[in-house]
């Protein structure tokens, strides 16, 4: 940490610094420039969050600096190889491609069945599908609930696919946890910290979506909270943050998959159909999603979008899916990688 | 709703959206263009919303328009005449402007009394003060909890003044309740819609903040989740959303004011120190929001923001807060309004 | 300039380092920490920003952290005291609110010497009208040029009002500086570098508009690149930055105003018009920009906003202007100044 | 073109904006809903963007919705198929990869000419090389203009690699067309008309830029500004957007490349090192912007990129260029497409 004082700082004011950062129990370093004192904070407290903001607000000081990154647990510097999470049998994070396919909301058990049925067909390896769906609007189709969960864990069994869905509160994450393999935090509650908190303590792998609004920074401190609990088994996601043109929905940010993957050991993926909104859309985003670095891809698809009761616009057809796969599997090889393929074909 | 087809679209796609259309119990209206056929959509139902999906995910369709907002008890469409929210005798929305003020966190008994009696004194008609706190880092100060609760309920005995604070939760949501006069729902949790849908079933008013990344129309929808579980009293404010520089924490949107007024019934105010982050810009943030229209402030205000457990950077002193509330008084004036003066003295 | 080396930075990196910002004729100070090394560069040169890109491309470092503002000229450590910039008696920047207003294009002679009379009886002390229109598309109408000019060098005649208008490249300039007052750079030639230079040759004061996804330091820069070749007469102007809600044209950015009068002499006013891009919006805007302590404003008007050849729906009538004009006399009264009168009435 | 009218909107005012419909030479169709009014306007005119202006100023008017694109000669339903731009032999648009590569700036001969060799060898079919540039302060170094302009022609004699480079005004852009292949109008002057429209004027194929802030409408309506002068040979490039994290320098739109596939006929490239402004993310998102389907890449490369008079930190080694050509091969053969080989080669 380095505070910058002003240029018309007093003596008093510098001496004052000073004083703050010993109480601290830390050290200073000063170093008197022609235009202004620079002072530097050495050594390292829990209280070092609380001290940036007492410096800040002191008389004098034009703007402090922070050196390190906030968070600790999440970050290559606690654990410098790659976590590789483990969903019941895929592995996340192996330098393989691991493809998530499923509808946006469960909308039946035929459907969530068949659509699991054709998504294994085509070479998916975890299904996806929401029980508990958050809606913009209240009258909008709000997800069958439990029910839901049954016919996930239905499909599961029928398929042997792993099930990812997501909880939007304490109650529903213990719901998720009791039929699901991974609980998914939607982009709306990224700092839903009540659910954070209590994500990080149930024994249950997490699929942490980036908020549309959420800096890098934020996301890794999202994820923080979950670790911080104990959880240590947690896949970043990718879903496009707020953008200023509506040809798609959200705009993805392609390049927080590098600059993830070299500040964090966490598992990286990526949603291209939350991002564009667009089913037209999602081949091509898919794909680069890959050769940009991504651990993965979750992708909607439903067997009937014109039909679905939420997102229709951005949910492919089991037949473009298995288009979009069969592309992929040569193209992860010429990146030195494969697609996950389902246990029983490894 | 309008349908636009792509041009290229055939005449069985034109008859498979009508006949979608139909089967929605809705009437169509084609209108066969040079360039390509746009279909109308005539009558209301509940279900458009799915029926705009289906649609736009329909072959042949280049996009759907939708004409009619999408949000109902909120616009002034249902109600044109102004909310007027009363939280313990302060009225929010009558035209006046209602100063909200108060720490960023309670920190100590002695601290919040201290405040609240600072800030009466400089004329502010209801106190804030959060002690359930959302914070970017796990390591951060979390607030007092129930034992903040008591204090500040303990600040309103002494100086009268209703309380607002923050629930993050539902359970906490409860205890808010029990203690304070007003819920606050933070720019976080604006999408969490479990605690939106509690909100709405308690009988006490609600401050929603909009979130970073939310629009105009995501707020009021968020807004509609609390109306359509029957809770009327709801005052929205702008607190800043996601901007590209640094200078200021958020960006201020002061434009959402006059917009929000002439789209809803509901009162809007503003959060200036939230938005801004540096308590210089505060004043002048404050008043252009009351020049803006704004129904009224919530301003942080901390003896010793150097001292203070979060926010310190962005907190008003007790006597820069009174030298604000002597400015914005002959402000409200040349604007035809006043600030709201506490109960005793009108 | 402080260089934050990595984690794993190797003795001989460092010694790179400092050995660079010594062949650069600055000294080092290294501060070697628990987590990482720092290296502090003391010392001043023209070759800075060169160095900190050389360094930044160096093995072994993290990144590289300014603690200097990049600009000079512009800055409040090279001239302390409010700059007040004079067009044609105009006094720009001394405390009073300057408003300028006009049509946003000159379409005719009789429109614009109509406007003139009509803003001028409302109170406003300069006239604005674009002769030279930079519009989106290039079928819509791009104004009369020379003619445009003519007029209003007439209007000026008529009323005794200074003419700010628009120049799009150095050939427009010099004709802008033969008729007009004050040449106008607008936002989407804010870095239009030939011209700032061009603009900074001419004898005549500039009215420089922020682009609409320029930061503060950017603009800054842009106007420094005009005070490099001499001219210090410049006026910055916010008009909204490109924003993500649709209900307004571009999001005013409000906060920029105390932002920039903290960083610069230079003096600030505001945009309401173009920002909004609707006119049901500009009165509370204008309010709002002279009570966040904006120099003035720029406001669009038109006698008959529908049958404007550009930007009809954010243009006042004449009828709306005089009302804004007679609110914004007491407003500026209560803020302890005054809105500035024409020379006539002084 | 469709106007809604207010809920509130009188029979005067429905009939007014049907004369206005009338009087621009096209017809109206009126449908009643139970809410609102809503007027289609039927038929096609050059005055089309004239006339919603005027309706959007009228009373009675919420808001008037396009239907059709406003650019036209760009747009694939002026021209299906997709246009290939010949730069001296290179084919841009045909369906390959095709890469230019060079340093940000032309710094000496030496350099151009050790660099167009090294990116010769690596692969590479163009060679690109500031001369003039668009720096964001006037301190920093400007580019070696006409002499290296000069270097580069040298440069083209010695590897036969056709060369762009970029013009910031109308005598640049003369003297870039004497020496080089293609002129860059960059992402700072996207909207500069004057330029653009000088540029439609030569007989020279244009690079356009995205600008930072600009949506996709906008690039392409500065296209079309380009094309209606009658030069038709441009190549879109996509190089990174105003974000909010400041992990990269500007936030890279890939999605941009899918929707411009759809919406124009133009090639599209992209380029990773504007966008993210650090080398260690070029190779990822180099891969990333051909798997989403863009028609090339623009690289900088660097013999020492420690010692670049400009953005050193972004700029490649020939080594990594090599490799990442190397990675790019099996790419765009697993995309059933290739990277482009010099003419020599083919």
């Amino acid at each position: 940490m380095i505070v910058v004082m002003e240029p018309r700082a007093t003596r008093e004011q510098i001496n004052e610094i000073v004083r703050k950062i010993q109480d601290a129990g830390l050290s200073s370093h000063i170093s008197a420039g022609v235009e202004r004192t620079i002072i530097g904070v050495v050594g390292d407290s829990h209280t070092k969050e609380l001290l940036r903001q007492s410096l800040e607000a002191s008389g004098g000081v034009e703007r402090v600096v922070l050196i390190l990154q906030p968070f600790k647990l999440v970050g290559r510097e606690f654990r410098p190889h790659d976590t590789i999470v483990d969903v019941g049998g895929v592995r996340i994070g192996d330098g393989s491609v691991v493809v998530m396919a499923g509808p946006c909301s469960v909308e039946s058990r035929d459907q969530i069945l068949q659509t699991a049925r054709g998504v294994k067909a085509a070479g998916a390896v975890m299904l996806r599908g929401g029980a508990f769906k958050p809606r913009t609007s209240p009258y909008s189709f709000q997800g069958l609930e439990e029910e839901g969960l049954r016919y996930l864990a239905e499909a599961r069994a029928a398929t042997g696919l792993p099930v990812v869905t997501e909880a939007m509160d304490a109650a529903q994450l213990m719901l998720v946890v009791k039929y699901a393999d991974m609980i998914q935090i939607g982009a709306r509650n990224m700092q839903n910290y009540t659910l954070l908190r209590e994500a990080g303590r149930v024994k249950c792998p997490v699929l942490l979506k980036r908020g549309p609004s959420a800096t890098i920074q934020e996301l890794l401190l999202a994820a923080e909270y979950v670790m911080s609990e104990g959880n240590y088994d947690i896949v970043l996601c990718e879903r496009g943050i707020r953008g200023f043109d509506n040809y798609t929905r959200y705009l993805l940010d392609l390049s927080a998959v590098p600059v993830l993957k070299q500040l964090t050991h966490l598992p990286v993926i990526v949603d291209p159909s939350q991002a564009s909104g667009k089913w037209k859309y999602v081949p091509p985003l898919a794909k680069a999603a890959v050769a940009a670095g991504s651990d993965g891809l979750i992708v909607e698809v439903h067997p009937e979008p014109e039909k679905a009761l939420s997102d229709g616009p951005q949910q492919l057809t089991p037949d473009s899916f298995s288009r979009l796969m069969a592309e992929l599997i040569p193209l992860a090889a010429a990146l030195g990688r494969r697609v996950q393929a389902p246990a029983a074909l490894r």
